[in-house]
């Protein structure tokens, strides 16, 4: 722990290499086309680790994104984000040497891209299931034959199926609730198949959000999975219900700046521009940016009772915990802490540690 | 507006050299050393356009940012984060070639650190007027005193005097409730000015937040100020009562992908990554992550009813107004929205554009 100096992102290598076993062997057992979502992580080091378990495809959030994970070598990629117009000089690009998947929301951001696209790329219409977020209502007919209509007029462009991504997941706080959730997504996405499937022969499915891929076996009649976040997890996964928290691979490693015995408050160095913003509710209703488990060597540790950031500014972070662990905590100790949202906190510190003090870049 | 493809954060250049010209004849106005926080912009440029203005020291928040504006030739560099034995490497460095100012903010950190500094530093004691972050309360004098004692042992550094920062006037919705704050902050840190003067006849007081010196006129007995976001303003200092909208100097581009009129929706391309998730309640008390304004060349203007961001995920912003304005909305259109929180939209951005196109770049 010499090393750590200052707010540090440390990833456990085994946890992320056996979370990405464990969800490999799940698609395989389900006959699932395995496309990992690179937003969690940005990482080329991390995206080998996938390599290693055979993994070829990935999702990711953005253009940029894709450039990245496309100059490492990545040859299919699915943009799971919806089609900007405005990006057509970077797709144009990047198509002309991946197989790129881009996402049709609408027939106005189809009809202003396709006149501008010189190569060849995939698209599949996202579908809302439930999330309300993006994608055409699976009842809205006349929408998807719009697309479909506009797509047919374009020979560069070929209809790859329907995607949707269930984020109304991530309010489940059970395994019932999650399966209740895919079971109406399997069944949306199945009846999508079926009426498009005599038109489109090949029309594929694909689906994905951690906390259905993680807890749920029914994939019936599905063909892709896309889930990104369990390769690291974080506590609002634990919450939901996705996993432990033995399966989570990131802790941020803070310094101690100062303790208020009398307030029983310890100040960390890590703020906001590190965990980022997201919180969760414990199960005493009150509001938390992390969790603080103990670092043993390569191991976290939960202590016996919780103590949880409070508040977060800039770079400071307030920790609130039990009187007597908060006598025992001393400036220059270091403080494990668990993030709410491994993503935000990951893009937050772009980079990790190794817990055998390697260096893994991010893009 | 062809230029932009993606999230882009605009900068209006006008706007952020007006709001510090007005804080620099404030400072002047009233006999202060202006050492401006520089944690907002974290750009070489940004504070060349200080320097154009007279201004000779800064304030950072990390070790690492002090690293980059003195190899930016910025020679008198004040550290407003507690100490951290832990960098005392970096510190070493740092102060070999700047004058560097420390904040202590308890004996233990200065006993573990005094010990490794090499070089001379200045030390400035943090005292807590109300905010409950850090510092020490102005009423403990025996804490101050061994601080003191501390600081005695070691000729390398020299006390400075007393800092604060009054964070909690972010909570304050009037000008009388800043004016409070900052009566207060004024009362304590005078009288603590009065206390020690005799003992340590140079003793400063150095306060400074962006509320309190935007708006009061009251800093008897105060020498130095230290805001920062008032370079940017946002939509936080427009609630505060700090500022208007139209002195905000930062905007953020965003490529609108979908409109879905029956929710009154609007989806872009601007998420947590680009905003971070600092959030605000609008006067119905519904909560959001920036407010809707007209680009228009290089000014943006209040449409005459307001939309909000009023959902952020990793990459989607959704956008709710008035459904004639959501009617009117097109894919491929760019939405300005104002920020929440400056600081932290230009930390997760990392670069600004100029309205005339120019990229500004930050550390």
């Amino acid at each position: 722990m010499d090393v750590l100096v200052r707010p540090t992102l440390l990833i456990n290598e085994a946890n992320t290499r056996a979370n990405i076993a464990r969800m490999v062997r799940k698609a395989a057992r389900h006959h699932l086309k395995f496309r990992p979502h690179f937003k969690t992580h940005q990482s080329r080091q991390v995206a080998q680790w996938y390599r290693e378990e055979g993994v070829t495809c990935c999702t990711v959030s953005s253009v940029q994104m894709a450039s990245y994970f496309a100059v490492e070598g990545w040859q299919d990629i699915t943009i799971a984000f919806p089609l900007n117009p405005r990006e057509a000089d970077s797709i144009n690009q990047l198509a002309s040497y991946v197989h790129l998947n881009l996402l049709a929301v609408n027939a106005e951001a189809l009809e202003l891209f396709l006149p501008q696209l010189h190569v060849a790329a995939s698209i599949w219409i996202e579908v809302d299931t439930g999330y309300h977020r993006t994608g055409v209502d699976p009842d809205d007919a006349a929408s998807i034959e719009s697309m479909l209509q506009t797509l047919g007029q374009y020979p560069k462009v070929s209809f790859e199926g329907f995607l949707s991504h269930a984020g109304h997941s991530y309010k489940a706080r059970s395994t019932a609730a999650i399966q209740a959730i895919q079971d109406e997504e399997v069944q949306i996405m199945t009846k999508l198949k079926g009426d498009y499937q005599a038109r489109y022969p090949g029309v594929k499915l694909s689906v994905g959000d951690t906390p259905s891929c993680s807890v749920c076996e029914n994939f019936e009649g599905i063909d892709e999975i896309r889930p990104g976040n369990f390769v690291f997890y974080d506590l609002t996964q634990v919450a939901i219900g996705s996993c432990t928290h033995k399966q989570i691979a990131l802790v941020m490693a803070c310094p101690v700046v100062a303790v208020y015995p009398h307030r029983q408050e310890v100040i960390v160095h890590g703020g906001a521009v590190h965990f980022s913003r997201d919180s969760l509710v414990d199960t005493q209703g009150v509001t938390h940016f992390g969790q603080v488990v103990v670092l043993q060597g390569n191991e976290w540790l939960l202590p016996p009772q919780p103590a949880f950031v409070r508040s977060l500014s800039q770079e400071h972070g307030i920790v609130t915990g039990p009187p007597d662990w908060v006598a025992a905590v001393k400036v220059g100790d270091i403080l494990g802490i668990l993030p709410v949202h491994a993503c935000l906190t990951a893009d937050a510190m772009g980079e990790f540690l190794t817990t055998t003090n390697s260096r893994i870049a991010m893009m």
